[in-house]
């Protein structure tokens, strides 16, 4: 593999210093950019995209040639493992993401196994391999996975849900069950985050969306505790350099320090709460990503650029800042709006970095 | 007016002693009691049943002739107030509601005027008075506004929303003509709640829905601060009563302190976080309500009554504590396993209040 010639991620994930504060974008390769939408028409759906490698290569690449970002991230879905296990997941225009043959009892639950990484997913460890040879040690590759708790509010419901009354009722009235099922996705989450590791992919992500919709007690026996277990089973070295782990529970900021607890080595953060406020919950033992609302990205560049920098200054100086958003870029978003948020991080965030202000700063 | 026979509510929002827990259920007529169906069915629409005094009237007693509940809250919607500034709310099967005009511009906001409680408003004034009569003293009424960047929500993105995208490009371009419409919305809830006190409403509640949706910097700027306006602004006292003031922010849990210092009586909590926790925070400045997670209901009664008391447990012993769900109950829920709860917090409740426990308890 060719060497990596832009390593500030991989050292800010680990609070080590760097010269400005990296920043790449959740949903980067995504429907705000019309070459992504190109594409994405050619393919014929978005699950022909995702398993195709060559292009899922492209559309991971799309965002780095347009943009001086400092991370790509592997162009796949969260719901790769259950379709793996056989649900069949498709894409219902409008409605998002729905599964044929939903999880809805125990015999259900105990008849998955988990999915063979270099089988039934190797289109996703295909599409690693392939586009780390392309960047050619440009940056970073990021991999990921949706957590247990978010894949599992999916393969209960059958899609999306607003009030996740199916997966929350097996979790109460059934929660041994809804152990072995969580049990199961920990176990595949692992084999499948390590096939990426071993791939290529030099840090990985857990994305767990609907961690905020669980009670908090709920939270911490459903979903945190499965988390943990990934944390543990994971790579944690691959090509002689540390392979960090990303947390990310949207809506979970009462559970920082939990979260900071598992032996992760960041948490992403959504813009619900300071940077400021999150690193004196946390100290020193997790590096955060994030945090600018995605919606500024709407609105014009002098307020991008002002509220870019009330979220640099959030954080501070010192090392352990991934400059992120606290969600996805919307498909609304004109290309130039994050251009001007990434030239200002890239502008005002050397200030946080370097030798630590003196009292006459 | 007749003589309140059970004042728990308003004794425990003003964290005085009870005997047990008093309770009452967000969204608590509504549409899970067939007997609501049919009367919302009579009366053609939503608005229909909302503007017609005698019609609210007997759908806020209907849970009162099923469960012994400890409140009565007013049948109405959150978005009275920008109906009566002119905006057109309406309808839309499995949308929600909509306004035929919403406010789009800096100019749109400056015509925008205060509605008159007594006019425009007065089916709600009307209705209260009609719901005093009725209930007779059972137990209180509780009035209720949107607060006013919910309000705002709704009235600039004319309807329901997921990302906010239009209000919150108004507030990062031009936050001060949002500053200008969130201050009329302010006056114009102070007007309302007032007279819905003075109509009879023997507690009110804020339902700052999606506070949660802004950043925590934001959320102090555009939605904090009105809230705090509105406190400062009610007639707290009426009847010879002293009238509480809950604030309900969903998603906001990072902001109890600050909301606990905004002069409300009582805040209400979602089911992010636990009841000790919250307690820990805001200390004895507020009473707290809440916060059983909605989809709980949904499980059998063994569940329910299990989850029932951990919400009380988690608040423990002494005064403070108004048991509710963490938001309104669903259309789904069977109304037996309300009855359930109910029974549970009746049962379970007595053992917190009373005596401090000593050391050999």
């Amino acid at each position: 593999m060719a060497e990596l010639k832009n390593d500030r991620l991989l050292r800010a994930l680990l609070r080590q210093d760097v010269d400005r504060t990296p920043v790449w974008i959740m949903r980067q390769a995504g429907r705000y950019l019309p070459e992504y939408r190109a594409i994405r028409e050619q393919a014929g759906s978005f699950m022909g995209l995702a398993t195709n490698p060559e292009l899922a290569c492209e559309v991971t690449l799309q965002p780095l040639r347009r943009f001086e970002l400092d991370a790509a991230i592997l162009f796949s879905d969260i719901l790769t493992i259950p379709d793996a296990m056989g649900l069949g997941l498709h894409f219902v225009q409008g409605e998002g993401p729905k599964f044929e043959r939903p999880v809805r009892d125990a015999r259900a639950i105990d008849r998955l196994g988990v999915p063979d990484p270099g089988a039934e997913l190797a289109y996703v460890t295909d599409a690693v391999r392939t586009i780390r040879k392309a960047l050619d040690g440009d940056v970073p590759l990021i991999g990921f996975s949706g957590s247990p708790w978010t894949l599992a509010t999916y393969m209960v419901e059958g899609g999306s849900s607003r009030s996740f009354g199916r997966v929350k009722t097996l979790l109460y009235e059934d929660p041994a069950a809804a152990h072995r099922l969580l049990d199961t996705l920990a176990r595949a989450v692992i084999e499948y985050l390590n096939a990426q590791i071993e791939a290529g992919a030099q840090a990985v992500q857990v994305f767990d969306s609907w961690g905020g919709a669980l009670s908090a007690e709920a939270f911490r026996e459903f979903s945190l505790r499965y988390m943990a277990q990934i944390v543990d089973g994971l790579k944690r070295e691959h090509e002689g350099r540390r392979v960090p782990v990303v947390l990310f529970s949207k809506g979970c900021n009462t559970q920082l320090e939990a979260l900071a607890g598992t032996g992760a080595d960041a948490l992403g953060l959504d813009w619900t709460i300071t940077l400021d406020e999150a690193r004196g919950r946390v100290g020193d033992r997790v590096a955060l990503q994030g945090n600018l609302d995605p919606a500024v990205l709407l609105a014009r560049p002098e307020a991008i650029r002002a509220e870019a920098d009330r979220v640099l200054e959030s954080f501070g100086h010192g090392a352990g800042h991934v400059f992120n958003l606290g969600h996805g870029i919307t498909p609304e978003v004109p290309p130039e709006h994050l251009g001007a948020l990434l030239d200002q991080v890239h502008a005002t965030s050397p200030r946080y970095h370097g030798r630590a202000p003196s009292p006459s700063d």
